[in-house]
């Protein structure tokens, strides 16, 4: 029997008509371990953002642009319909709903929707319910252990100490930091699922999640202290020790509701970022008043976001490393490209090569991209061989999107480089020109305190847009450090309240995909640092902490301002400067060359 | 007895332990008419924004830093605290009562807030409500026409009609076009209380509050027809003819209520822009269902911002005036200001004068702003005769702000001229010319269809923003055809979800002030019009309307782009060619000496 059959079958036999499977596992988190990826066993669709609706007779999904024609391809004779978000009559999912229970002839209070209450916000649960009315809904708890036959194991990666020399404050200063920015007094509770804000909390590192440095568990703090559920066997001697000098209570990952049911009547309740599942949410304010985080980004978040100063030396010192790795790649690239040697394979191999053998090196942030030409144009474009990657022949515009964890910073890069023999194309070379302009804009804004990062996108949006192209991803994301590569706050067209504060580090990365034919993307991670008091405000400005040559060979240096050409040539400088004690002779006399 | 005692006297009477006054009247407009100005009556404060709240034995103002030193003044000695917004340690209004009541011994139940129920906004009532319990809030409706003796009376402008052909569409189309935009099938009513919404949808225009050419009226739409509300006896007999081919009937302005409370149980209600009074609210959603106005920014308010080519055709031709009007103001200034001949006043005088000569000139838009150098940096400063203006002496910046109505369009334009014999400082050049910057940046923008005002902000903020200074003022305002000078959409840095649609016409207007010193403003008026249609997207780009030269005098090269300078060129050169034909033979000669 295929999966949704056995889905079916289990429904009928709860009396439910209707589920609801979303993407997201219990911690809301981006990424979610494999066992949690129901949607992708039931549906086949494995892209990161879907959402599966289940009747006795018929199926959905809801998608958006990026996974469309991935999806089409996933779900064929599924009998699963394609739901394509935000297009023409595409109907909401409580619409569809609504007009598969007047098709099927139940009565709405009868076409009972259930939906697993660990995967939905609270939020989300009251928004749906709101909008099926009459029609019900109710929750269930993971019904899959028994229906998942090879359902994947729970992860069972060490947890580890992150050093305090890295972390720069002891988790029990945070523990303080955390109480003073949510402004309690006396009894209160805040429940915390997001694993990465329990990461930065307890100065501990995870490894259930392939690229993010996270182990799946929940914290709880209260004005008596915090306590931490995760699986105790696999947190490390010196990790155990180190909570048991912060005063951490540490308790299983199962204990977690037993937990919130035991919270003080008086005490006040606090969601951390305002997000948790619904059946989490139930437990604390059954017996309890709720308060709302009062933090606009969440004050866990928040706290995380604004790196200190032994942290951002800790970036820095990761920017060194990660310059020095990108040089040797490049140097590679240059010096075997030209016989046609080369693949997108084979350079990944290389890049990896090259970063085990970087000192202290934890692993790649996140899966590295190198795309060739037409293939970088693809929004998720990756190969599993040799075979299925290009080979680099014919020239033209390779763009790498590569980052590391080492223990005291993560690094997120993108160069895009033009091969080849022949010139540039002058599209080619306008696109590539204003995609560095955007991002030497952003990278050289001065803003007030208060500023939010949407009202800066259009620094690095702007310049494209008078050849009426634009890119459809986010200009930036907030970097974790050792975490996850994707942080708060993020730069992106769609409003977000958070502002700009120092210490935040952000990615800075235009775009230019041309389907069929080439991507450009540019990439460099800068800090929120001072820059000015004055009698009208604090003004900041950011620091760019990249260190990776960048390609001269497609600029049009008539599209730049002096400024620009003058920012472009001391930044090549400026990375020479910073690499070459690091260097060999060999690669040191290509960097001064290649990036003269 | 004074106000303050005479509302207590009633309060008392009334079993009221506390009353709040806001700023605005029953219609939540910006500009309220005198009788309506009680915040003002009671407290003596009159500036735009504060909420008085009173209990037996105390009161307090909350006003923003723009009005703190004049509310203090005018406040003193009435026993009146001043509680200044967003300032450190300023108690919250519900925070202030709640104490208020602590500190009486009443018990909270006891402590009853009461507020005129027309004149809290439903939305503004519920959260005071929230946040206020246990402590109890009821509404009364409007004591003060027998409390307030002399109490200005209802104003009785005429109502008169506005041309078709000027306003490019008939009030029956716009009744369509606003059903359609609503999406509503069936049975339905659209309550309207804003007073400019009303005059759009009717092809109106009144004259009640100065410079707004608004009737208070309401007005409420149903599947069956339109109904306006408003003193018929103020209607001109062409509009009365007007109407009646619209099929729209003509109520009076008190018959609203029933009018309310007669709406079919079975039509969906909906408050136009999400904004009525908690009284009018509390009518209408008795015997039926409410709906949100399902338009970001309001149905009527979005239709209403986006002008049709008929519209954007009077804009230009008014913008035409208004180029001729400030030439003629800069030529006189300028012939007569050396022998210290001329004041802020006399400049005033004289440009009244100009406007009136205009041909259609229906009045100015806003009070007009004539300051002299540290006059311009004060935020409300205002002179009601000559001997309270200051002369023109010394040399320095002059910052006008003026703007007209036509009966097809409405202008709005700054002006910072430098005059005298001395150069400028480079502290003058440089921030006359970064503002200058910030005007042609965002002049310039190409933005794709989707765009906030908001994530265009910055364009204009931006240069400012190296030197450590900001202004504190939106950058922009929608404007009215022959209404109100201020309309949505803004942009501003707080967000606003509204997008920017072609056809809607924006001020464009950064700024400096230093205190004490001098204030430069330089606002243009431009319109959101098409730019390209890619397979990316629609993207608009603006056009400006304004035709008024800008003075180089002051202006730092150096600072501008190449094209920056070349935008500055052209631009005082299309002013020249669109006005020569219509200027005196002095006149032209003297723009194309002073803008060469």
């Amino acid at each position: 029997m295929d999966p949704l059959q056995q889905l079916r079958v289990w429904m009928s036999s709860r009396g439910l008509k209707v589920t609801i499977i979303p993407s997201n596992d219990c911690h809301f988190d981006e990424y979610v371990p494999a066992r949690s990826q129901i949607r992708a066993w039931l549906s086949g669709f494995d892209g990161s953002a879907g959402i599966l609706v289940v009747t006795a007779s018929a199926a959905a999904l809801w998608t958006d642009s990026r996974y469309f024609l991935q999806a089409e391809r996933q779900i064929a004779g599924r009998g699963i319909d394609l739901m394509k978000l935000k297009m023409p009559g595409t109907p909401s999912i409580p619409d569809w709903i609504k007009a598969q229970c007047a098709a099927s002839g139940t009565s709405p209070e009868e076409f009972i929707v259930g939906v697993d209450g660990d995967l939905f916000s609270y939020s989300d649960f009251e928004d749906f319910k709101g909008q099926l009315a009459p029609v019900p809904m109710v929750t269930f708890s993971d019904p899959f252990d028994s229906l998942w036959s090879g359902r994947p194991a729970m992860p069972d990666a060490p947890i580890v100490l992150h050093r305090e020399e890295y972390a720069g404050r002891s988790a029990s200063e945070k523990y303080h930091d955390v109480i003073s920015s949510l402004g309690v007094q006396g009894c209160f509770a805040l429940f915390v699922s997001a694993c990465d804000e329990i990461m930065w909390l307890m100065n501990l590192r995870g490894g259930d999640i392939e690229y993010n440095a996270v182990t799946l568990s929940y914290a709880l703090l209260t004005e008596k202290g915090e306590t931490l559920f995760c699986r105790r066997e696999s947190l490390t001697p010196e990790a155990v020790a180190y909570l048991a000098s912060q005063g951490i209570e540490v308790l299983g990952y199962d204990e977690i509701d037993a937990a919130l049911d035991a919270v003080s009547p008086q005490a006040v309740r606090i969601v951390s970022n305002n997000c948790c599942s619904v059946n989490k949410y139930n437990i604390l304010s059954k017996a309890g008043r709720m308060a709302p985080d009062p933090t606009v980004g969440g004050t866990v978040a928040m706290l995380r976001s604004c790196k200190n100063t032994i942290q951002s030396e800790g970036f820095r010192r990761a920017f060194l490393q990660d310059g020095v790795c990108w040089v040797k790649l490049l140097k590679f690239i240059y010096d075997n490209y030209a016989d046609g040697a080369l693949s997108e394979y084979s350079i990944t191999q290389k890049l990896l090569e090259i970063k085990r053998g970087s000192e202290n090196y934890c692993g790649e942030s996140f899966e590295p991209i190198v795309a060739f030409n037409a293939n970088a144009a693809s929004a998720h474009y990756s190969f599993a061989s040799e075979e299925e990657s290009a080979r680099i022949e014919g020239g033209g515009f390779l763009l790498m999107d590569l980052g590391s964890h080492y223990p005291y910073g993560t690094t997120d890069t993108t160069r895009t480089i033009f091969l080849g023999k022949d010139d540039p194309t002058e599209e080619q070379k306008r696109d590539y020109t204003l995609v560095l302009k955007g991002m030497i804009d952003l990278a050289e804004a001065i803003f007030p305190a208060g500023t939010r990062g949407c009202q800066l996108d259009i620094l690095a949006r702007g310049p494209m847009y008078a050849t009426g192209k634009m890119y459809f991803h986010g200009t930036s994301h907030g970097i974790g450090q050792w975490l996850c590569v994707h942080e708060s706050p993020q730069i992106r067209m769609e409003y977000s309240p958070v502002t700009l504060q120092p210490g935040m580090i952000l990615s800075d990365e235009p775009a230019v995909y041309v389907d069929g034919s080439y991507g450009i993307r540019t990439e460099n991670v800068i800090q929120v640092v001072p820059f000015a008091e004055t009698g009208y405000n604090s003004f900041y400005k950011f620091d760019t902490l990249t260190l990776v040559p960048i390609d001269t060979r497609a600029v049009d240096y008539d599209l730049l301002s002096p400024h620009q050409v003058q920012w472009l040539e001391s930044y090549n400088k400026k990375v020479y400067e910073s690499l070459k004690d690091l260097l060999s002779p060999q690669e040191r006399q290509w960097l001064l060359t290649w990036s003269a």
